[in-house]
C-alpha cells in the first residue's frame, strides 16, 4: 500500500491518518510542537499502598486536561510481598505500560504507512529476583533482569516490518536504555 | 533504632517487619524463593485503545492469584495524540509504576531498620519530545529524555538515608538500566 493510499484512507486502524500527517508536518515546522511533559503525583496510603494521580501534561504548545476529572490509580502488593493485593503492583504496572506502548505505536506507525492490522494480541512477562531488592546478592539486579513479548497480529504485512513499527515504542525506549533521573527528598 | 527494635515493633511503616524478616531468612536459605515471574496480556480495541489483563505471577515457588478475579486496565491518549482520552498513555501508566515502586521500595525498606514514616507525597515528571517517537530526528529518542521524582517524607530520618532506600526500587533500576527485552512477532 502506497502513502497516496494511506492519504486518501483518512482512518486506518483507528487512527486518523489526515491529523497524523498534519502533526507531523507542523512539527517539521516548528520542533517545539514535539515537546511534552507528562506528569502524576502519588500519595502512599500505609503498607504497600499508594495512589497516583494523573492529570495534568504540556504538549503540542498547549497544557491539557485543565479542569477535567483525574485519573487515579493504585499500587499494591501481593500477599506474598506483603500487601493486600488490592491493585496490581509497580512492576505489573510496569508491564502494562511497556506492552500498551507497543501495541499503539505499533498501530500508529502502521496507519501512516498505509497498514491495515484488524486485530493485535500480546503477552508480557518479565523475570523478577528478589535478592536484589533485599541486598542479598549484589550481581542481582533490583529490577527485571530479562522481558519478553509475544505479538500476534493479523495483518498482510510481515513480522519484520512489524518489528520495525512496534520498536518505536516510547516504553520500549525507556526500558532498552537508561533515562536520567533526577531524584529530589525533603523529610519534615 | 536498631534491628532488634525493628523486630519487636511487629508492624512498622504498615509493614509487617516479622513476615518480612522471615522472608528475607527463607531466601537466604534457599534462592529459588526469590525468583519471580510477572505478566500480563493485552488486546488491541483499536486506536489508541487497548487493554491489559494482568492476572496470575509465579514467585516464592508458588503460582498465585489463580481463580480470582483479574486486574483489567487500559491504555489511550489524549485527543492531541489523536486518541479519546479515556485512560492514561502509556507513558504516564510508567510514570504511575515508577513513583509507585520507589514509595514502596522507601516504606519496605525503611520498616526493615526500623526507620518510621508517618507520610509520603511524591510528584514525578517527564519530558518526551515527539520528534524521536515519529523518526524527524535522530539524535531525539523515542523516551523520556529526563525524568524528576520530587519525595516529601515525614519522618526523622534524613534524605540521605531516604534516596539510599528510595534507590532499591525494582522500577528505578528499569529505567536507570537497560534490559534484555526479546520480541517475538507472529501475523496471520
Amino acid at each position: 500500500m502506497t502513502t497516496a493510499t494511506a492519504f486518501k484512507a483518512r482512518v486506518v486502524n483507528g487512527v486518523d491518518v489526515s491529523a497524523l500527517n498534519e502533526t507531523v508536518a507542523a512539527i517539521k515546522d516548528n520542533a517545539e510542537i514535539a515537546k511534552f511533559n507528562f506528569r502524576a503525583t502519588n500519595k502512599w496510603l500505609g503498607g504497600a499502598k499508594n495512589r497516583t494521580t494523573i492529570k495534568e501534561f504540556t504538549g503540542a504548545l498547549d497544557e491539557h486536561r485543565n479542569g477535567i476529572q483525574a485519573f487515579i490509580v493504585d499500587n499494591s502488593e501481593h500477599e506474598v510481598l506483603l500487601g493486600y493485593d488490592e491493585a496490581p503492583n509497580p512492576v505489573e504496572w510496569l508491564l502494562h505500560a511497556l506492552v500498551g506502548c507497543m501495541t499503539t505505536s505499533t498501530v500508529y506507525h502502521a496507519a501512516a504507512r498505509g497498514i491495515v492490522i484488524e486485530a493485535i494480541d500480546s503477552q508480557i512477562e518479565g523475570d523478577l529476583d528478589f535478592r536484589g531488592f533485599f541486598g542479598l546478592a549484589p550481581d542481582v539486579r533490583k529490577g527485571y533482569d530479562a522481558l519478553r513479548v509475544s505479538m500476534r497480529l493479523k495483518t498482510a504485512a510481515d513480522p519484520i516490518t512489524i518489528e520495525t513499527l512496534t520498536k518505536m515504542s516510547p516504553v520500549f525506549d525507556v526500558v532498552s536504555r537508561a533515562v536520567p533521573l533526577t531524584l529530589s527528598i525533603e523529610t519534615y
